[in-house]
């Protein structure tokens, strides 16, 4: 029987004529899908300093119930739109390589079932990086990558191994993606060494710094980067570490600092970035919700997977 | 088809051979039960001062998952037990009266359906606790409560209205209890007035302040307690105000203070009523999580119904 | 006697050279006067969400002793004039909806004393912009309001009554304003729903999102509301919700979010208004101390005042 | 003309039943008085780490309107009282020493003007001691101190002058209290160093350290300290550094650790000093609100000088 | 050239006549030593909820000069003593296994060339437990452990390997302690499964609940395992996992609650096994800084040490 | 002998290929030296509110470790540079004017024994400005003085003494700089009075204000303030007041507010002024660790030296 006033515990308020982000979101049962599925990889255990990385697939989700489907801007309303939350890929406790290969493993038997599956990764740290896109590939053919980053990644694996610090050199080296279809977006001064900006030239790794963020405007090298990437690659993959944006408008990201990009040029980049079909994988990496302010970075992270759905509506439409 | 390694969002750590008090909590899905059942009442507006105690209901469940079944001490295991989760009672967003008669016809009309529910509420401010015993009387009859408090809770309504100061006062005056079968335990110093206990001694309420509980023995309080209440009421409804606690035990209270009573003796206290068959109902209240460190409130809120479950745990197993 | 070196508790440094934006506000005695007065109207138990607006008037009192009179660009120092503080209304502890009446009401009555009063509304939480502009139109005839905002703020009332997310729709539905005369602007991206756009689209309401703030020079979207406005209604009322501002520049907001409006741009835009005579009342909601940081966003609602007072200051000389 | 509803900015909630301890208190007028009265002595300039103890004089001023004043446990009301508040004493921003020496001339000077004033001295960190015992002995003749603190505060003054390490030598020095005449209760272990510990020894000074403290009954320590002093000296002070009290019930001083007093031994023995006429004179210092947890070390603060009233109240009653 | 004034950065303020415990310890320059050495083994990414326990060594170190040498309880001065401190033991970013055995070997090299090497470490989380014991028994032979725990700490390997929660499954497994040399002292209600319980009890662990804590005194439980252990094993190690303590005074473990232990019967207990030659090594784990309060939890792990030093002066004296 | 995995307490994560901005930084060994020496000044109990910019040198020397040496928008390597660390100037406890006596006369003194030194100094407060311009001139001859500062700085000294208000007067008022040798950029609204800005009219200093700042290009007004400055002073100190910058970039300062400098122009400012050989000293003040938010304000004062250095790397290469 039904009691009047009597709710599910923790339920928010509703307003019948608001469509929450949060209200597309779907738990997936395991039925074949196309389109867009949200899948979480919580591990940060493989962080170079200590990161709470892992919390950030449960934030970046509640921040949707702050959002509401409805782009003003564009008139864009994703209100018809379901998306699939896949859940999170369970992460060994005491074994970082073996959650590693989880996300391969698990981002590849997923395609396996659903080919058409668009998926949005909530890491995690940046190491998850190299799984994902492996799988990614595995399942796409040739990828290439278009990363926002204030750091290069390519560190080298004798001092700790596969990282935070190291997924692209992991992509680079084992030849999962040519140096040549990698874009770095957002490169930021004294946040690199110059033998790690060495190796990405000598591998063919375009690179943006943040002078060229803040002289060239963000359409014009999201239209330079496609244009490079499109007829070489079967698929691009879009890869933000949080990071890349400047530390007042991000700060709960494990390695802030000043000079980094605004959000509203992200925003930029990722619409663009959605209405291409070649645009196939989002991730969202090293959102830290232990040291983030009242999770102002988990909600950036809301906004760019909206903005970047706003492309990829209609293949999500019911 | 279940791809490995992928589980619900958020899943927490699992020991196979450990049980956790959340385990215990079943969502009720509206079948006739007998038994304990908690709900949740997530009121706070009617507050005087600034409070969260909404969100209280939710975090106090939380904190079950951070603790297991077992009592070690006693050699107790709650593992076989099962706690219906009724949900919460929808509050009303700018009625604050009309909420509190949602409290009251949400806990009668489940007492109506199911008479041998015990009822576990999670406020919530204080005042609920007129519209819940209000609603659990009508169901058992003559009713005594058991007041765990650092206030009396019986101020004016001209003052505010019905509000988390005056529960007390409205279960007198409207005749719902006796004030002889009012039990108040704890009464702090500089936390009361003198016309206000004048008004409780009048009424003949029973008053232990924190002086007493420093200097008896709490089992002996409540075996007293227990003694003047049993052939006197039908049912005996226990009210935890956990500011009854000492600020630096309980610091996410809205009204905290020094001077209170110690968590082991509040233990003792709930631990024996738990055993007793005619203690049929128990809610806590004034937790507010927003102003707590590390939700130390909620975990004691935790084994307050943890010890207080032992002895119901012959009600509640399967 | 005077003991040397005894001075009132709490006292600040004072630099005789120096005027404090503080000092020009002085507790209003009850005698007829014109020109600018500061009114709190400390409510947010009407707050969808947990609010602690009420204690925004107090922060942003005490901002304003953290600055000084004097605006070094425009070298136009305030250190002449005087402003009231007429106090806080009292606001009911359980009855929101008369609390509301009381804002209503209280404004009405000073007008009704003080006819060439021009308020400055210290928030609360928005549900108080109804009453507010109710009783600022009834002293002041037709009104038109510029709005500051990330939301529409033109709910339902099923949902809940008279929130803090209705209040222009209650001006609309009540005839207290004409949708022609209301201006909307910095209105968000995922911030709102599409039926609500609707709705203020049917009305008539003009609306600019943060995509024409971007765009276009704020001076030119002020210049363009005024024109809309001044030959059509007889005095102009201001609505500052700050969450307008990027979360980055104004954190302590109860929903916030990225994609914001610059404190720039506000400035500008009060700098404006407060030249124009027709403009006649300023209100700031939505600011939440309990969840800002350092009070920067009491900060910001203190600048927003200093800005519009540099055209009101001929007004409240003395 | 009197608008209703329109009340003081800031204005607390109030029930007509409630006597609030802050209700008590009344601004100075410079008038002769006798009795109790408060006196801030806002300096922490002087302290070897860094302090906000400044702060402190503001903080428990208001956490008097968290409290009543009424004591449950000895039916004691303080009602009837009143307690003037003198202000605070005016800090030099740049001369630490000129700061101390206003507060020796304006402690004095109170008492040149009203001979009969009780005083409570709000620190401010331990430095004032020194001027305020210094102040109150030249009113009073021959001086006894009891000494709540975990620290001798004896330091030498070649590493750094008179800090808030330095009271008690500097007022044994010179010669302003005869080492017999201290007590010293709460002495802690790690928390003092041997030097110190005989120089105390060999100035006649008593210590009682942690571990009688928990060995003796409170009232028997206070019992002997004043059968020791009351033929000895003209006048009691008495001093309570908060630092006394054990780091997880007065989290909010600059020299935290475990190992130290329960607020409740703090309270009976001020209680039992305040009972006794010869105790002319309590200070309050080292309460730091920056570095406190929702001001529970200011909390117990208020609490310490409730506790000390209740036996002075005679003489402030009205 | 010595410039007047200018001393390292960061320096301490110093009292010639103060001796800090920091100031005991000193840089191990890898010469043979015997005596007391402080270790750290700053691991805990293998922990099963998110640990930042890998800063504690630096905490408990920087906590030390918070604090003096000198116990004025027992009038003991360890300010001729000399403690040095070995650094840290270098952690594995990504391969939790190799970090593990990295203490093991670090533990036993260091034996192996000072055999009289008195360890205490710094965790760390508790997993180090095992590899530790497991290095101090290669060089002392039979060992008995006394633990001071709120848990069992023998979870199944199947669920996440060797965890925080697993270590003393791991000693009893690999036998390297026999289940009858181990005490576990403080084991709490609802922390615990009554699986594990029954372990624990078949290998033949002693166990002291809170329950026997609150209801024996320290010093008797103390002295009835030493009883137990001293004519069994060769060297008994003392395991000191601080959420022992009760959450209010050691709010900073990854899993408080209420219901524990109070620091000073810990202090007892560990001064009465710094006075046993028998007793040679010490650890401290499950200290997390990163949601400690003002280091509180690392001034208890503190305090531990040095009450253990009291006993051990003897052989650290220079 | 040397122990596999042991290393120095508290060590960081290396990467081999990395050169972190702190690896740059070796402690003074009192040798002659040439080039970049940085120097703290931890004083701000000189400040009239309430400052612990004494702890800015800590923490922005450890901001160092967060930064590599690379910057990538210039394609300059700082690696293989060093850069002297003096360490601290100690500070009095109690005499402030000693304190700021010692800054001067430190600074004067490390120039007698090494006359090229170039001085980074990092306060502390403002008031260190003028003892350490005093020493710098006096080893330099006529100076020049480039201020970045929200704030003239030049109030009178009869309200307080010589505090973090008045640095610019003492220079001016001693002559020991030329009001003509003085550029302000930055001035803010509401942040000064008219008075003060006067006083600098009156003694020819240049002023930039926010909204200059805003108008012109940073480098254009760099141009304009060498141009107007190298033919007239022997050397360029640059004194960094980091609450120029905003308060949602720079929440760590104590007098922060909107309306700041945006951190981009900043650093463009000093990039320019590092290239200049003129300029031969850089100070950063008003960091005040204490209330930022995850150091991010010492991050920015990182970057101000590294951008700096960029232009004095020759000066500094080994």
């Amino acid at each position: 029987m039904k009691i009047p006033y009597l709710q599910k515990a923790n339920a928010a308020f509703l307003d019948r004529h608001v469509t929450r982000a949060s209200d597309l979101i779907q738990e997936w049962g395991g039925e074949s899908f196309s389109g867009v599925g949200i899948i979480g990889a919580p591990l940060s255990k493989s962080s170079i300093s200590h990161s709470g990385a892992c919390f950030a697939p449960g934030t970046i989700r509640k921040a949707f119930s702050a959002f509401s489907t409805y782009s003003i801007e564009e008139n864009i309303d994703l209100a018809s739109c379901m998306i699939r939350d896949l859940g999170d890929i369970a992460m060994h406790v005491t074994d970082v390589l073996q959650s590693q290969n989880r996300v391969y493993e698990t981002i590849f038997r997923v395609f396996e079932e659903n080919p058409l599956w668009l998926p949005i990764v909530l890491g995690g740290d940046n190491s998850i990086t190299y799984p994902s896109v492996k799988g990614f590939s595995k399942a796409k053919g040739k990828v290439g990558v278009i990363q926002f980053d204030a750091h290069h990644d390519v560190r080298n694996f004798q001092d700790g191994g596969p990282t935070n610090g190291t997924p692209f050199r992991s992509l680079i080296e084992t030849g999962t993606i040519s140096g040549n279809h990698l874009i770095q977006i957002g490169i930021r001064d004294f946040s690199n060494s110059k033998p790690y900006f060495d190796y990405v030239n000598n591998k063919g790794v375009t690179v943006y710094t943040m002078k060229d963020v803040r002289q060239k405007k963000m359409v014009d090298i999201m239209r330079k980067s496609l244009d490079k990437l499109k007829d070489e690659v079967d698929s691009i993959y879009v890869s933000v570490d949080m990071d890349v944006v400047d530390q007042s408008q991000a700060p709960g990201c494990p390695a802030i600092g000043p000079g980094g990009m605004d959000t509203q040029d992200l925003f930029e980049a990722v619409s663009y970035l959605g209405e291409q079909s070649i645009v196939e994988g989002l991730e969202i990496v090293e959102v830290d919700p232990t040291v983030d302010f009242r999770d102002m970075t988990s909600r950036v992270a809301a906004h760019v997977i909206l903005h970047f759905l706003k492309g990829k509506r209609k293949s999500v439409e019911i």
